[in-house]
Parts: structure tokens; sequence; C-alpha cells
């Protein structure tokens, strides 16, 4: 073997000259990544730097600074790639400047208008742990240990759904050939899995014909002698659906929404009749669509009903649970997703009510085997035989970022999940009863969870705000005033609502509803936070109100928006 | 107002009693999620044990332990979520020993057998920072700076590519109308991402017809009257095309497989062939795919030539430059990616060669105005008129992961980008000169970037590979000592090479020959540790010579797996 041997010498011959002739260039790079003592040693000075501009941002009350966003936008039209590599210290000045300044304070108490929370302290050191192993979760290869720990994690995140038997997860958790979940960036990526499957399962192969993945849509059609397919949901669905519709080569206008009830659930008698049409038309149902937990109020659907229409039209159910998944945590409040246990496949978020960072969502299947129907493989990785995880995804290589749910699972815990969505549903019901006491506002919706729909009235029309006697009109302006208001509060930045446009409200159905909407997650949010955002409101809304007496009205209000 | 200012005394009566009864689960989360100064100790206290962990896994040389992967499914077994919040001391200890201890050295020198690297020290404080700011690029009302910041990183990158003039960048770089590029988690979602634009692009509305993401995909072909829906490129394309033509509708049989010459790069008369045929059959061609750095060789396909036909054909032209793009860096190089600026789409990976953690990907487009095919709207978010990002892109809720490009093009720098391909690129020469002078090794392609195919040869048939005239058994023979040596190598885990099967070497094209793949992109592999990874196999394949000699070959030797 000896003379085989590959000799070092010779190599150390071909560095020497290398070393002697170092540029500050390549010193520099090689301060930037190697493991050595001075490059920790500058690592930590940075991490100094970088954990003081965080602490200070956490501590944030205030939702954000009041720079317009053209003064922010100015500071971004450079477009050429530096030259050459800029100085750390002065990267993260300009940082601390530009950037954290005026980034949105998403973890304050008083920011409750998008579904976002403060975090749990862990996530920071685990991400610094999870971005220095740097696996890749594509194939076992470059993730030997988080493979199986990915596994598990969606295995407990499957049983909190569906809580089969000790046997059933004995037996699939650590199969190669199970899949109990899919882990994504988030619920649009776990909705359109859910939907891949469903499609694919549904259209498969069948004597000659070797399946809609393999042959296309336009084959599988004919084959099966549809005249086309569509998805089921309500109107409330997420618009993620559109997307899956669109992409999946199914159409966005074959994607059906079915009206709601003024709870916002899922007419069910449309649902019914929606689906006989189908079959009289003899459309493919690839799947109906339950929401648990809509984006817009935190309304969910008749799940049992739902999932009985879906078996007997044999159709997939899907549960977008992106949301209110985590609601089954709380003995008091699971009751409210009876039925999720009957879904063909399960949406849950993990950046949403599991507290962990932007771009974690999951997928979870009732059966282990559907995500075989989306299987690939390539010569160089996610072979036939591996345990690669790449091989049932739609993304390739990915981050180990179910580390953060597994962390989290252990560090916060069934119970822990468990008080932190009671306070959240406890809060919620603070505010339903500081609105309807407060004549200024109007509680537009009886919350089913953790959101919250309502408006402000202005003076004018409080009475008759009272008496429900509000006409199209009066309606109108009120919009206008509510969507000014929510802009001004905004801009301010000193607390933060958002708002959305409801269609089906005690005023029925023709007429749009700007509303304010409230999402309360995080766990600092006290009552008294609560109350300011409310006072900045009345703040707002006064000035508001006298701006536009002073103006006149016809200018200052634009109908046409509408 | 008086009358209707919230009383924050109300509901710090309310709070008081809250206060008094705190049990230990509740005091225990919120030290976990508060901005306190006991909450920051115990997230400094964790910081301190992960970043020895963190420390020591960097300064890691070897591959993996050698630890059996059964070993390791063994302690992820147990399938219910724990009812009690964990102590973090107690949770880190634990991660310690089953997860960090035997996760996969990414970074280590001799670890060259993926596309993964040593990565620059300030990905670790910028995670940090993302992590505790928690943007959500989906919406400005959640990333209010990083929404303009990776326009602008985006266009940089564009800029990269396409080298438009100063005024095109002035016009698009923030303009809420225009999409220069697309950030994705990776290759994946970018390559998925440019199709689903060509899509619908080219089937698009026209007349009474509304177009095909709308319409779908039965009605679209009906509509303008195509027989079916192909894509074209390589038998080397990436396997997500896969996932894309199955995804999109058009079905992975209608993904056309072009052979690729003994360089690995497409046969041009074989595309124009195919293009012809597709054209007699009426297909509609959506688009034909360029290779830059496949995955299996880091070969690349001719791109000028490709785009002519591309053009002659009305078809989208999308480069798959997940791997090659950032060879545009380098002065030396870049002829290499010549054609890539007449792409109509391109993918480039952060994580691959731009050298950041995993899970950042872009696509960019030629035309700022593509993207609108895949525009969607929500009542409560992405409302038409809004900046907001996530109204093109596949996926919705997205963390802010563009920031490490930013901070990567500026600390890096663009002659410090060159100066890591170059690097990587010589010391591929630098291998391929050490497998020539080595009869023990076969190069079975000339390395055209900074990815490298070879394999061993055992010594009973080293005349005739030197001859090249190797049968089909003695091939498959050296097939199964090569992927039974690389086994052993992983798990042995001092090294790492991974292993492909090509289909087209000097050998010929009937015959499948297993390959050890090297990638060379970290900068802290030296020549020494070439010699290191090569000096290892010699050893395990002397061992592994010496078991096949003593064994019963036929009994040992599995054809069967061919």
């Amino acid at each position: 073997m000896n003379k085989l041997t590959v000799k070092a010498k010779n190599s150390q011959d071909v560095m020497q000259p290398l070393k002697a002739s170092v540029t500050p260039l390549e010193e520099k790079l090689m301060e930037l990544f190697s493991a050595s003592e001075k490059s920790f040693l500058a690592e930590e000075a940075m991490e100094e730097r970088i954990s003081a501009l965080v602490e200070d941002f956490l501590y944030a009350k205030t939702a954000s600074t009041d720079i317009d966003l053209e003064l922010i936008i100015q500071e971004f039209t450079e477009n050429k790639i530096p030259a050459l590599p800029a100085d750390v210290g002065n990267y993260i000045d300009d940082l601390a400047q530009t950037l954290v300044a005026h980034s949105i304070h998403t973890s304050s108490p008083r920011y409750i208008g998008h579904m976002t929370s403060a975090l749990p302290y862990f996530v920071r050191p685990i991400a610094k742990l999870l971005i220095a192993m740097n696996q890749n979760l594509v194939k076992m290869e470059t993730a030997k240990v988080l493979t199986p720990c990915e596994r598990q994690t969606l295995a407990m995140m499957h049983r909190l759904i569906y809580d089969f038997s000790e046997d059933f997860y004995n037996q699939h958790i650590q199969k190669n050939d199970s899949t109990l979940g899919i882990v994504v960036t988030g619920g649009t990526l776990a909705n359109i899995t859910a939907l891949w499957c469903a499609r694919n399962a549904s259209l498969g192969p069948k004597n000659n014909f070797s399946g809609i993945e393999k042959e296309g849509l336009y084959a599988a059609l004919e084959f099966y002698g549809y005249k086309g397919m569509v998805i089921i949901g309500s109107s409330l669905m997420h618009y993620s659906f559109e997307k899956a519709a669109g992409l999946l080569g199914i159409g966005d206008r074959n994607l059906l929404k079915v009206p709601t009830d003024s709870h916002h659930r899922m007419d069910l008698a449309a649902l019914r009749q929606t689906v006989a049409e189908c079959r009289d038309r003899n459309l493919h149902i690839l799947a109906i669509i339950g929401v648990a937990g809509s984006t817009d109020s935190g309304s969910i659907d008749p799940l049992p009903e739902i999932a009985a229409i879906a078996q007997s039209a044999n159709a997939h159910f899907h549960v977008d649970a992106a949301w209110g998944g985590p609601v089954l945590f709380s003995e008091r409040h699971r009751h409210k997703l009876a039925g999720i246990q009957l879904a063909d496949s399960v949406t849950i978020d993990g950046h949403k009510q599991m507290y962990l960072p932007m771009g974690i969502g999951m997928v979870l299947f009732r059966n282990p085997q559907i995500a075989k129907v989306i299987e690939k493989n390539a010569p160089y990785t996610v072979r036939k035989d591996s345990i690669d995880l790449g091989k049932r995804s739609l993304e390739g290589s990915r981050s180990g970022a179910s580390l953060f749910l597994q962390a989290a699972l252990n560090i916060i815990g069934h119970q822990g999940y468990e008080f932190l969505i009671d306070a959240g549903i406890h809060k919620t019901q603070h505010l339903a009863n500081l609105i309807r006491e407060n004549p200024a506002f109007e509680l537009l919706l009886e919350p089913e969870i953790n959101l919250l729909l309502y408006r402000y009235i202005p003076e004018t029309f409080r009475e008759k705000a009272a008496k429900k006697q509000l006409t199209e009109a009066d309606n109108y302006f009120i919009n206008e005033f509510n969507e000014r208001l929510q802009e001004a509060q905004r801009q301010a930045g000193d607390t933060f609502v958002s708002r959305t446009t409801v269609q089906n409200t005690c005023y029925g159905k023709t007429i749009p509803i700007v509303a304010f909407r409230v999402v309360l997650a995080n766990p600092l949010t006290t009552e008294a936070d609560i109350s300011f955002v409310l006072n900045d409101q009345l703040k707002i809304a006064a000035k508001l109100s006298l701006t536009i007496a002073n103006s006149d009205r016809c200018d200052e209000v634009n109908y046409a928006v509408y």
C-alpha cells in the first residue's frame, strides 16, 4: 500500500508558498471561517454587540417607530454587491441604525394585531446550535441524529391530534416506510403538501394508468372520466388554498367557497348542496377543507359534520389548524376542535401557537402510508431504501428547524402549552368585555378562541349602532373611519392591531365591514396592555374626528375605495 | 372622552389576585418568555453552555462518530409530549449527549461529500438577531424594514446575473409592481416557483379564457388546443423538477430528459430533436431547463445554445444554478456560465456556495413583471395595493432569512466570494491530479468546477482499468466494492465522501458506474485534508479486500442490487 499512499509531504510543499503569500483578503476570510481562537474571539465580540441590540429590542413596549416607510425605502436603493468585505463592526453599526431600530416589535405586548408573540428565550441559543451544526434534513448523511429526532417530534404532534394506540406509534414512529407527518416552513406548504397527497392518492395508478403524478392532470381526468376536479372549503379558508389549487393544476375557480354562518362557521347545508352539485356535474371532489381557527377571526368549522360529509363523498378531509391546533393542549377548550381526529391530514404551524420562530410548520397524516404518493428518488441522494426524509417532502434541502419544536415540547411541556392557550383565550374574553362595555367600540363577532374582531364607532353613530340600525351609507362612513384609524395607529407605532374586511356580520352579507383584528397569544400582554391599546385608539380616533370635522367631508372620505 | 377611557385600574384589579396566586408553572413560563433581568440571565447561562457545545462541534475534524444508526434510533422512540416542563439544564445535557455528540460534522474539512461547508462566524450572531426580531416577510406590517432590505438583496443578486443598466435597477429595485426575485427556502422551491410562473405566463388569460391559474390545466389545454404539456431538460436535472412536473399537474413523464454527452452536458442535437418531436405532436413546451452545476458532477449545460433553442421554441428558459451560480463572482471562471444572462429565470441557493445556513434559496427573473401571474390577495393581508412580499410567493409566512445573504454580501463582498470560488476549483484540480497519479483510483470525469467523481479500483483490476479494458462484469464487481467502501468509510466517520451512480462514463451509457462524489467548497479543507481522505479510503479498501478474499466472493457480493 505504501506506494499508493497519497503523500502529505507533497501537499504541504504546495501549501508552503501559499501561506507565505497570504493576502489581507485571504486572512480576513480565514478569520471569518476558521474554527480558531481568533475567530471565536471575533464572534464573541460580535455576539456581545448583537446581544445588546437584542435585549433593547425585546424590552420595547411600542409596536414600532413612527418612521415613514418612504424614508426607510430610500436606505435600500444601492444595487451593486460591495466589492470589498466590510468591517464587521461597521456593518453592525449600520444594521443597528437602518434595520434593527425600525423593525417591527413583533414580540411587544402591545403589538396584538398579528399572529406573533414574545418567544421563549431558549429559541435563541437553540438557533445558534442549529446554525452551527447546519444539518440538512433532506438525507441521513447530513442529519444522522436529527432525522430520527424529527420523526419522534412529529409522532408526538400526531399523537396530540389522533391519539392512536401505543402500538401504532411504536410501529410507525421510526419506520422508514411510514410518514406520520412532514415538517415544512409554514402552513402554506403544509396545506399544499396535504392536497398534493390527496390529489395523487385519489387519482393514483390503476390498470394501465400510472397515476396523476406520473401522467399529469389532463390524462388523469380523461382516464377516470371526470369532467373536472374541485376542492371545497368555506369562504374563510386561508388564501394558501388558492395557491394550492392554482399550483396543482386544479385552478383557483375550482376551489369552491361555501358561505359561512354568522359565527363564521361553514354552512353545512350549503356544503351538502355543493357536494351534490359536484356529483351531478361529474366533478371529482379532491378534498374538503375544515378550518380550525380561521386567520380572519379564529372561527372553527363544524369538523365532525364536515368529516361525515367528506366520508360519504369519498373525499379527503383536510383540517387547516395552522392557528387553532394547539388548542388541543387545553383540557378546557379542546372540545372546540372535536372532530379533528377524523381528518385525513392536519396542518399545524410551529411559529404560531407553538411559540417558535418564523419558518416552522407541519402536516400530520392519519394514514402513515399516504405520503408515498409524493415519493421521489435520485441517484446521489434520497435513495429508495434510505431513511432519508427528503424522499417524501415538497422541499429539498432544509434546516433542522424541527429541533425548535422538540425543545419546546420538552421545555414548555403539555401543561405549559395548556397554560398559554388558556391564558390567551381568557384575555380575549376580557377584551370582549371591555368592548361590550364601551359604546365607542362594537364587537363584531363573539370570539371562539383568541382572535377578536371589533371596530370603532364615531360618536354620531353610537345610538344607531347600539340599536343595530346603521344604514349601508353609515357603515361605509364607519368603514372609512376605521381604515384611517388603523393606518394612523400603525403609523404612530405605540400600539398595533391589524385590519380585515368582514363579509358576514349582524349587518348582513352584502355590507362589507372593516374590522380591527386582534390576536391575543403573547404571554406578556397584560390586561393593562389591552387597556392601553384601546385608549390609544380612542385618542387617535378623537384626533381623526376633529380632522374630519374641520374638513370637507366629501373630499376627505373617499368612498371609491369600496 | 373621559367616560370612554378604558380604566387601567379596573384591569389591575383583575390582575391582583392572579399575581397573588402565581403557580410554579406560571412562574416558570414567565421566566421563559419575559424580557426581564432574570430571563436574560437564564438565557445567558444557556447560551454559555450552548457556545461550549458549538465550539467543540466546530473544532471537530472527523466527519462523524462511528455510532450505529440503530442505536441512535432507539433514543427516539418515546412518543408522548412530556406533561411537565423540563429543566433547561437537564434538557441541554440530554441534547449534548444524544444529539450534538453524534450529529454530522458538516463543516469538517474532511467531510467533503456533500454541498456543505464551514460557515462564516457572523451567521450565528445574525441568527440570534433574526430569531429575536422574528419578522414575518409575508407582509410589511410584520417586516417594515426587512421588506425593502430583501428587495435590495435580490436586486444585487439579479445584477450579478443579468447586469442590466443602473436605470433598470433604479426603476425596479423598490417598485411594488416589480419582482426581481423571490427568496425561498431552497433550490427546490425556487425551481418550482420558476416553472409555476412559466406555466401561468405561457397559458395566461386570452379572450374569454381567464388563464390556467384560474381555470386549471385541463381547461387550459382545451382552450389553447394543445395535446399535452412538457418540460425539457437533461438527464442530470435535479430531482426537484420531477416534483415540479408532478405538482404542477404536468406529470413526471412529461418531464423529458435529454441525454448528456460524456462531459455531462446536455446533448444539443438530442434537444433539438426533442423540441421538434414535441411540436410535431402538438405538445406545449412549457420550459427548457439548463443546469449550471449539476448536483451529480458540477457539469454545466451549453447555456447560450439552449437559450437560442428555447427562444425559437417560444419556451421559457430556466437555469438551475443552485450550485453553480456563485461561480459568476470569479473573473477567471465566470465564462463557464456564459449564457446564464439569457435565462428567463435563474435559481441560486444561499446555503450552497453563498456559504449561508441551511434554508435559503432564491429565484431571479429577467422580466420583473412575470411573477404577477402567481399573485394572490387576502382581505387581512397581502392586499393588492400593499408592498407585501407575500403577494407573489409560493410560501406564506416566512422568516427574514434573506438578512443572512445581505450580511454576507457586505461582510464577504464580491472579492471575498471570488476568492472562495477560485480556491474551491483550485483544490478540485489538485485532487484530480492526485487521483490521476494514483493507480488505485480512477477519475471518472474531468471536473468542470468543484465537484469531482472518481472511484477506487481494486488491485486485480488496475491493469485493465489503465487500458480502459474493464468488462461489464468487472465493473459490476468494482461497483459493489466502491459501494461497500463508501458505506464503511461513512460508518467509521473519520472522513466522508458521498456516492452516486453515473450512467455515462468512458465505459459507455449502458454500464452504470458507482462513483465517489466529492464537493470542495469548504475554505477550511486543505490539501493535507484531501490527502487524508484519500489515504483513509486506501486503508479501508485494503481491509475490505482482505475480508472479501477471506470469504466466498459470491456470497458476499450481491449482484442483485443492480
